[in-house]
C-alpha cells in the first residue's frame, strides 16, 4: 500500500501572533508512504526538490534533519497503537523553501503522520494527530494550520492537548511572502529571543493579539496596521534578518501596504496589502533586497483554506 | 450654567486582559458642575455617598483623592483651550464603591471632564476626552468604557492617542461582580506587579487576548472558557485578594460558571455564568466570603452599553 499526502506551507506569529498565530499557505511539500514488501529493508527516506520552484534553494544538507522528524513522526504514531514502524519508503517532494520560516519541517512532520494514519487505517483522529505533531515540532503554530488549513489561532494546554480556532482572514488582504535565499535555522533564531520580556511589552502584545482577531472579524483594516506591531520577538531578531527593517521602512509611506511581519521565525517576511498598488509594493520589496544584495523570490498568495489531504492512495 | 453626567463604573482587565479590556456596568456616579456667579469662591467639591448603596463602604478618606482627580481633569480641559477653571462647585454622587476595582476613579474624572467640556461649549471631541481622561487615570483601561460604554479592547498609541473597539457581548453571559468590604488601593496592587515576566508567560496573555477576542465575536463558551485565564497580574495579586483563588476553587465543579477573575486591580471578584444555576453560584461565593469572614456584595449585572452622558443641563 501506498499514500501520499499533499501539505501546506505555513506562515506563523504573524505580527503580534509569536507561538498564537499560524496559516496555510498555497505552496505544498508532498510526503508519499510506501509499504514495502521486502522484509529486512527497513525505513528508507528520500527528498525530492521541486526544481521548478527550489532551484535557487539548496536542499543539499537537508535529507537528514527532514529525515529525523519525519521519522520520529512515523514512529509515535506507530508507537501510540503499539507498533513499530518497518519496510517503509517515505519520498518527500518539496516545493516549501527550507529553513525560510515557511513551516517547512511542520509540512513534513504532518505529511508523514497523515500518510503513516492513512496506512494504518486511520486509528488516530485530529487531536491526537495536532498533539503528536506538535510533540516532534515543539509548538502548534505551523502544524495546527498545516493539518486543518486557514489562518488559526492556537495554544498549546497543560494536558497536552491543541486548542484551535480558525479565523477569516479577508480575501482582500493579500499576502506577499518574500523568501530570501539565505537561510536561518530556527534554532538559532530562537537563542536571540530573552527568557524574560518587560511587562509593558506582554501587554503591549497581548492587546495587539487582541486587535488583531477583532480586526480579522470584522476587516477592521485600520485596526490591522496597528494590530500587525510586535515587542516579543522581532525586535530580537532584527540583525537575524536584514530585511525586515529596511522593507518596513521602504514600504512605510505605500497607503495599499497594510503591514510588513517576519514570517515564523524568519528569514522570510511577509507583506501585507491591499489589492491595488501590488506591482509598486513587489518592486520596492524587490528593489529593497537589490540594495541588500540578497537574491529573493516573491509570492503573493491567497490564504489556503484546506490543510494537508491524502491525494493518492493506492 | 449647572450641568450633570451619570457614569457608569467600569470593570477591567478580565481575565488575559491586564491593561488591554475594560467594561462598562450599571453602577453609576453623577458629577454635577456649576457655575458659581460669586467671584472669588474658589473651586468647591462635594461628595455625596448614594447609601442606599454604598452603606457598607466607607467614603470617608476618600474625598480629598477624588477631589484632586476630578479637579485635575477639569484644569486640563479649561488648559486645553487656555483658560482655567474658577468659581466651580462640583458635587458628585457617587454610587459606585471606592477602591474595589470599579473605576471609582475614572468615573469621576469621565464625569468631571464631560461636564466641564458641556459647560464650556464641548471643544474636546471624543479623542480628546479619552486622551485627557487617560492622562489623569494613568491607563485607558477604565476611562475608554466609562465613556464609551460597552466591552472595549483599548491601546494607547505612541502619540498619545487611544485607540479601542468595542466588542459584543454575548448577553447570555452573565457578569456577578462579587465587592468585598475591605479596600485596596491600586497603587498598592500594582506595586507587587514585577517589571519583566517570562516570555512564554506573555506568550500565554496573548493567546488568551486572542482566544477571548474570538470567543466574543463567536459567542464561543468553550473558548472562553479557556481564555479567561492570566499570568500577567492575578498570579502576583493572590495575596492581596484573598477571595479570588478561593471563589474559583469552590466554583469549579459548576458547569455554568465561565470564569471567576479579578475586576481591575481588585479586590472586587467577576464570576461570569450562564443564566442557568445563577442561584447556586451566588450562594457558593457569599458561603466562600463568609468563610473567609467578609463582608461582601453581590450584583448580578448585564453590560452598560452607554458610555458617559450629561443627564441635565441647566
Amino acid at each position: 500500500m501506498k499514500v501520499s499526502v499533499k501539505v501546506p506551507a505555513t506562515t506563523a506569529n504573524i505580527g503580534p501572533g509569536f507561538d498564537c498565530l499560524g496559516m496555510a499557505l498555497p505552496l505544498y511539500n508532498t510526503v508519499t508512504i510506501e509499504e514495502t514488501v521486502l522484509p529486512g529493508t527497513g525505513v528508507e527516506i528520500n527528498v525530492l526538490a521541486n526544481e521548478d520552484i527550489t532551484d535557487e534553494f539548496s536542499l543539499e544538507h537537508i535529507p537528514m534533519d527532514e529525515n529525523s522528524i519525519v521519522y520520529k513522526a512515523v514512529e509515535l504514531l506507530y508507537n501510540s497503537i503499539g507498533q513499530t514502524p518497518s519496510e517503509l519508503k517515505i519520498t518527500i517532494h518539496s516545493e516549501i523553501p527550507i529553513a525560510r520560516g515557511l513551516g517547512s519541517s511542520a509540512s513534513v512532520i504532518v505529511g508523514g503522520l497523515i500518510a503513516a494514519n492513512e496506512l494504518l487505517g486511520r486509528p488516530a483522529d485530529e487531536a491526537a494527530l495536532l498533539s503528536i505533531a506538535t510533540e516532534v515540532e515543539g509548538h502548534p503554530d505551523n502544524v495546527t494550520p498545516a493539518i486543518v488549513g486557514g489562518l488559526v489561532i492556537s495554544s498549546y494546554e497543560d494536558d497536552g492537548g491543541i486548542v484551535y480556532r480558525k479565523l477569516n482572514w479577508p480575501d482582500e488582504w493579500l499576502i506577499t511572502v518574500c523568501v530570501p535565499e539565505y537561510e536561518l535555522a530556527t534554532e538559532i533564531s530562537r537563542s536571540v529571543l530573552p527568557k524574560e520580556v518587560p511587562l509593558q511589552d506582554a501587554v503591549f502584545n497581548a492587546q495587539r493579539m487582541g486587535m488583531f482577531v477583532q480586526a480579522v472579524n470584522t476587516k477592521d483594516e485600520e485596526l490591522m496596521r496597528l494590530a500587525l506591531k510586535d515587542k516579543l520577538h522581532q525586535p530580537y531578531r532584527l540583525k537575524l534578518v536584514p530585511g525586515l527593517e529596511k522593507i518596513s521602512e521602504n514600504l512605510k509611506h505605500e497607503e495599499s501596504v497594510i503591514g510588513c511581519v517576519l514570517s515564523g521565525a524568519g528569514p522570510a517576511i511577509l507583506v501585507i496589502s491591499k489589492k491595488n498598488n501590488l506591482d509598486k509594493v513587489k518592486a520596492i520589496v524587490k528593489e529593497t533586497w537589490n540594495e541588500l544584495n540578497i537574491n529573493a523570490q516573491l509570492y503573493t498568495f491567497p490564504v489556503e483554506q484546506n490543510g494537508a489531504k491524502a491525494v493518492g492512495v493506492v
